[in-house]
């Protein structure tokens, strides 16, 4: 721009500016460079380029097994960091598996098994060192609600049960599936507020379902809104019992003192990851000691409990884990291939399904405690494997008489860490809709079902995508003072429009799904300039994607017009329409001409643009 | 930028050029305008703006019924023109109406009736000056086909009947509503290319249905596929009556032959659009004179047959209706108000379906025909409707005679128009992406049925909408020579990079659905950088909408971050934790000051940008 001066001075100048028309590729490379953009952006293959077939082979298994990739570079000083950290991870994924179990209408004793086989495949397949492999409680809460619209747990456990391996078996398949079709990013979908909202609404309900364990009450409505849980809460407040109340308001009250001194002290996290344990020694020696068993104190009683064997689940922790693998990854600086997590998720659960295990993934909270005890490896998920086989061998007797209320305890203290209330505070400042969808999504849950709320969730992610295509901003732009910047005069108050020449610009790529409003849009702008009495027949158009014809307007002139336009303009023999020498590289340049266009011809000699531009 | 230089001097003249922030507004005044934008992005109120109560009050009796602003204009200059527009689209009305309605399974006399009443309303409701109202032969397929899956329209002719009503009065209510709530715009996720598609498929199923009529069979397939239709047609060759096939190609050709001629001297259109009113008036006197209707050739018959009185139809000729009403407004260079066309249309369907009507639109090809007779107004649609009436009082027995074949022959003719095989090879020459998914649209209705069809066109657009969204076209930018710009170097083959900066500018705005794309892909750029030794530790990022952590870049900088990214940043604290030195206004200016850190500071000195930024 440098030799360009404001006042154009003649045709030749320009011409060594053209707009370039991108060079035409074969059908073939488009088509191979797009399918490549939208499954593989990381381009995971990169590193095979240029190697001998023996080191592609190497390559090939540390990439499907990365446990080849760090297992010759282990050291006795992994192991012991593994080591602390596993044992930390287990003595949380012991109470909660038995927890969550529970909360699935399962046998408790799954959640240990669940806490068993799945870690020693995810410390095979999986890339992240820092996520430990578990059972969850929205995951836990959705089988349980969804196989329960099919058969009653109480009433017929062996099909209950049988359903639920089912419901692992197929939902690893379709993760798996989703993996190896490198689909994962279809959960990038659910924008983050929702999520928020979702998960907190699911936290609650949670909650309000541990009202039952906590109050000692035995009958119990079916349904997870807050209404009919409310309306069964106290409508038997004569069979609440004191007992149990209190023990259970005694454990969450410790759980929670932890977790805020842990909170407050990282280096002593150790404390809030072993209070569940705790918990559970301490309830169950208090019920031993007490008999409180035999005064309204129920508890979890024989734990080997028949079943053996394998079920539909729902993919909307997905997100979940996915954002924890990442926001892990990107502390630790390491690169995490969400569709291959995917696949090392599916065949998780796969093998879960078939050696009684129900639907792990890999929870944030447990994931973070992993982080913070200083795990190095996936080594620390077989360490928990091995903690939790010698529990299941000869630990379980202990739990006889672990009282109920204190594993509903452990629940409400994690679930209220779900509850992400800062961020929705943080939400309410960034951006209003982002709040308005994030509390849809929780009312959604509270109120109507886990289902509702996600189906509600997901279409409000989608129609606010659609929303962002179908109205994208344009802006008029104006001229920085002492500079040759043309930039958007809301953002810049200070720039001044230039007298004469309305110059828009699109903030966004042109689809046939909005190319309708833009038409109307600048239609719009044109007729309020007009109305100022302000435009003299000129338009710039700062545009990074198409054309289309501007009624009314006397001259249009294109500024910047991206590759993806010049080639359709091209194809579409456009570019002679408006003609090239209205196509400029800048907005300076284009109003250049414009300025030049006004001062030196009649407007009744402008040339008047007109067309049809259907086809994007 | 004239005054700054390549090579960047100090920290003070960028300070000039800071960025914006654009002025933080009241959440209300955000929300305000952004569901202004969302759905009045015409602003069809502005004429309101600044006007006395009394000029209020007609302005607004104007908006509803349009009539009352051009009424008091029109002229006998008009009347002239209209005239001859509405009788020609009469004579094309009629035998098309009566053929329509026997595609739908409805007494002929229906077809009639609905170009009466509907033409009445809209000429008072709509804006269109063009618009020709009556059926069409998709929604009359459609018709069949969804009520024909409840009900036997020969075995149970009244019930039949009474669902025809209804459906046209729930469309009615539905294209009123849509209207109303101003969601007009959903149509627009409908792709051109799958509207071309979904058209041609529609077009051939209704041709192949024709064949029943032109071979004079009696039994026929009720499935519309071409499998079963060819299977049917095939199946029983022994009763194909050579009588009624040689009087079907002779009238085809006819009109084909009409056609063509009109189409190649526009001056004599009315050539065309005479000729199925003349097919039907030979075809009824050849079968008078030679007593036809006893060897084979099937006629009307008495065209008043019993029914009285209303009923659920679908929407997808609403965005056609919409593209052939605009791209007639386009040529005479008047604005329509798509939400209040949807209005027009809803009060059309609900007016027609309780007086004996089914459903009606805007028919493309009648409109054409009427805007090349020179149709001034809307009269022209009240012409054609008084003429309609004349001949439903007068001349229906003339149609007793009336061979089913010519109006087989008419529909196919017609049909034929829809199949724009034009548009087809266009879309494979500018987009080849469009040219599948307009024929994936054609196999779904041909193969498949219309609904097939409708949903994959459906499905398929929207999910073009959301892949758009999800990966965002990211590139490198190079100095054009001789300039001061910085362009895509894969359009601009002769911009050359800056040596250890990477310029990467991404073409859309960042959203929750496309940011976890977005960071790996830059990634990939950064490793890909590395990979040529090219990087020595400078980003410079030419963003309209966001900014997340870069792994490995050892610095980033910004040039012209849009208001939203500005905005949501200063919430954030982000810009803080970048530094406001490290964004500038214009690509140069950041590039000079990663030049000039470059050259004067040590690699380990440049400062790292680590952060989340998880929330866009």
């Amino acid at each position: 721009m440098g030799n360009v001066d404001y006042v154009y001075p003649s045709a030749n100048v320009e011409s060594s500016h053209r707009v370039a028309i991108p060079p035409p590729q074969p059908f073939v490379t488009t088509l191979k460079n797009s399918m490549k953009e939208t499954f593989f952006p990381d381009d995971p293959l990169r590193q095979f380029k240029n190697q001998p077939t023996s080191r592609k082979f190497v390559l090939g298994l540390q990439y499907v097994l990365p446990i080849f990739e760090w297992g010759p570079r282990y050291t006795l000083e992994f192991l012991k960091s593994d080591l602390v950290s596993g044992i930390t991870i287990a003595s949380l994924a012991i109470p909660q598996g038995i927890s969550y179990a529970k909360l699935a209408n399962l046998p408790p004793i799954l959640g240990l098994y669940s806490s068993f086989i799945p870690p020693l495949v995810y410390a095979m397949m999986g890339s992240s060192r820092d996520l430990a492999v578990g059972t969850v409680a929205v995951a836990s809460l959705l089988t349980a609600s969804m196989l329960g619209a099919e058969v009653n747990a109480t009433e017929n456990p062996t099909l209950y049960l049988h359903l639920a391996f089912t419901a692992t078996f197929f939902a690893g398949v379709f993760q798996a599936l989703l993996g190896l079709l490198r689909l994962g990013f279809i959960v990038d979908f659910l924008s983050h507020a929702t999520i928020v909202g979702f998960m907190a609404g699911a936290a609650t309900v949670v909650c309000l379902q541990q009202l039952k364990g906590i109050l000692g009450l035995e009958h119990f409505t079916r349904g997870t809104d807050i209404i009919s849980v409310m309306r069964s809460v106290f409508g038997q407040t004569h069979k609440w019992r004191w007992e149990s109340g209190v023990l259970g308001c005694c454990f969450l009250f410790f759980l929670l003192v932890t977790r805020y001194f842990s909170q407050r002290k990282p280096k002593f996290f150790w404390i809030s990851a072993m209070a569940p344990l705790t918990s559970v020694i301490l309830g169950s020696v208090l019920v031993y000691i007490t008999h409180a068993e035999k005064h309204g104190v129920q508890v979890i009683g024989e734990l080997k409990k028949g079943f053996q064997d394998r079920s539909h689940h729902r993919r909307d922790s997905s997100r979940r884990r996915n954002s924890s693998r990442r926001s892990f990854s990107m502390f630790k600086n390491y690169h995490i291939d969400g569709n291959k997590e995917m696949i090392a998720f599916g065949m998780m659960n796969i093998a879960g399904s078939c050696t009684s295990c129900y639907l792990t993934t890999g929870p944030f909270s447990r994931s973070a405690v992993n982080y913070n005890a200083g795990c190095k490896t996936a080594v620390s998920n077989i360490v928990m494997a091995i903690a939790v086989m010698f529990t299941l061998l000869f630990l379980t007797p202990l739990f006889h008489y672990t009282p109920l209320v204190v594993l509903s305890a452990i629940i409400i203290a994690a679930m209220l860490g779900l509850i992400n209330y800062q961020e929705a505070i943080h939400l309410w400042k960034v951006d209003k809709f982002d709040f308005v969808v994030c509390m849809s999504a929780y009312i959604g849950v509270v109120f109507g079902s886990v289902e509702i709320g996600l189906v509600l969730a997901v279409a409000i992610s989608v129609m606010r995508v659609l929303l962002f295509v179908a109205r994208p901003k344009t802006f008029t732009l104006g001229n920085v003072p002492n500079s040759m910047a043309y930039r958007n005069t809301e953002q810049y108050t200070n720039a001044s429009n230039v007298p004469g020449i309305l110059i828009l610009e699109i903030d966004a790529p042109i689809y046939f799904a909005n190319s309708n409003y833009l038409r109307e849009r600048i239609k719009r702008w044109i007729d309020e300039e007009e109305d100022r009495k302000n435009l003299q027949g000129k338009v710039a158009c700062n545009m990074s994607y198409s054309i289309w014809p501007l009624l009314g307007a006397q001259a249009l002139a294109l500024a910047n017009p991206g590759s993806e336009v010049m080639k359709k303009m091209n194809k579409s023999e456009l570019i002679e329409k408006i003609g090239q020498e209205w196509i400029f590289l800048t907005v300076g340049e284009a109003v250049g001409a414009c300025n030049f266009m006004l001062h030196t011809t009649k407007p009744d000699l402008v040339k008047e643009e007109q067309g049809t531009w259907n086809n994007v």
